[in-house]
């Protein structure tokens, strides 16, 4: 089957050494990837410079972006050419607009103003005492995948932190019917560390657990399987 | 010699998911410090998670660090054990204070309020259209080697974008001055890529140019030697 994953985190630009970063090593997309090229499937990976990479293999493909803008543009491109999509990236949901001394901010009678300012400067001065960043918020890319392709069966991840069992299950529930998923992981940062990684495998009707990257990606190579392609 | 070299860039967390990061590869600190082991000198490398890393070496301690607070920590307890001090890291001048949606920053009476609040939650909520990030400054640790330690040997690095080789020059000279450096390596981001990585090494009196960061670690480890230690 030909799968697209994502994996890594985006982020974007403040100036042109700063940015705004959602963590993620890219070692889950890394051992999903492994496993599905191990069980024959033709995989393109989108990824970050720093996510952790499998090795090259060749039924793989890499491409690397960096930030939400970018990664809009290459899903748009590619997702009608997939039959399932895995999109374990960290995606950002903001991006930066305007940073700029908290004098300038004060001194404003409308703070909306600074939305449609931009920074002009390559590298922002660090001479004020305190910097107000405004961010504004991102398409969220995952509501489009069926745009793009109605037929293309959507696994999807929602990480949350120290949350119940039962509120990650739901708001995972709620992400699957809003985006028309065949699939959503769920999984809590306070349970994931190098050597563990308990995620829930949410579906409409039930879910299963896994507690491992490797248990998570033989699941979904399994549950791939039956997807009707 | 024992030399401490920093390398890579720090992040600060926004909350546990997003963080603001100052990209650096740690590719130039990774040359130095091979170099350095190369030349028979011990060196400790204070780096980040993400940064290229050298090879393992007996001559070589590694410490990882994340954030400038670690950094000043880590710096200022092992600063007075070196001879030399090579601070290619590249450091985040502003850390995270409070993010909130704009509709609160827009209902406050006095924004300075906000440098008092913190983020309760482990991951600030996507539903707001706009976000304000309220960042200060941290602290200047170059600034502070010398008062833990006023006999090391400081070389500096100073980093700007798309500026004339004259400013450059003269930002460097005032680092030098301000911070009691040796030597700072100045160099202009849109002239550093892969293949290639101007830079200008200079000191009180005169400057000379890198074109390489093999030439960089060379002409530093070269320099090393003539100081007085």
């Amino acid at each position: 089957m030909k799968i697209l994953v994502t994996s890594g985190g985006t982020s974007e630009a403040i100036d042109q050494v700063r940015s705004v970063t959602n963590h993620s090593t890219g070692r889950l997309g890394k051992v999903i990837t492994e496993t599905l090229l191990n069980a024959g499937h033709q995989v393109c990976l989108i990824t970050t410079r720093q996510a952790l990479k499998p090795e090259l293999h060749p039924n793989l493909t890499m491409i690397e972006i960096q930030n939400t803008s970018d990664l809009l543009q290459e899903m748009k491109r590619i997702v009608p050419d997939y039959q399932v999509l895995i999109h374990s990236m960290a995606v950002s949901d903001y991006s930066p607009v305007y940073m700029t001394g908290l004098d300038e901010v004060q001194a404003s009678q409308d703070l909306s103003d600074f939305l449609h300012k931009k920074n002009t400067e390559t590298k922002i001065s660090s001479k004020d005492e305190v910097q107000v960043l405004f961010l504004k918020k991102n398409p969220k890319i995952i509501s489009l995948v069926k745009e793009w392709n109605p037929s293309i069966h959507l696994i999807g991840f929602k990480l949350l932190v120290d949350v119940t069992e039962e509120h990650l299950i739901q708001v995972a529930r709620e992400s699957l019917k809003k985006n028309q998923a065949d699939l959503i992981v769920a999984n809590d940062l306070t349970q994931i560390n190098a050597n563990q990684h308990l995620a829930y495998l949410v579906e409409e009707k039930d879910y299963q657990i896994a507690t491992s990257k490797q248990e998570i990606a033989n699941f979904l190579v399994k549950r791939i399987q039956g997807f009707d392609c």
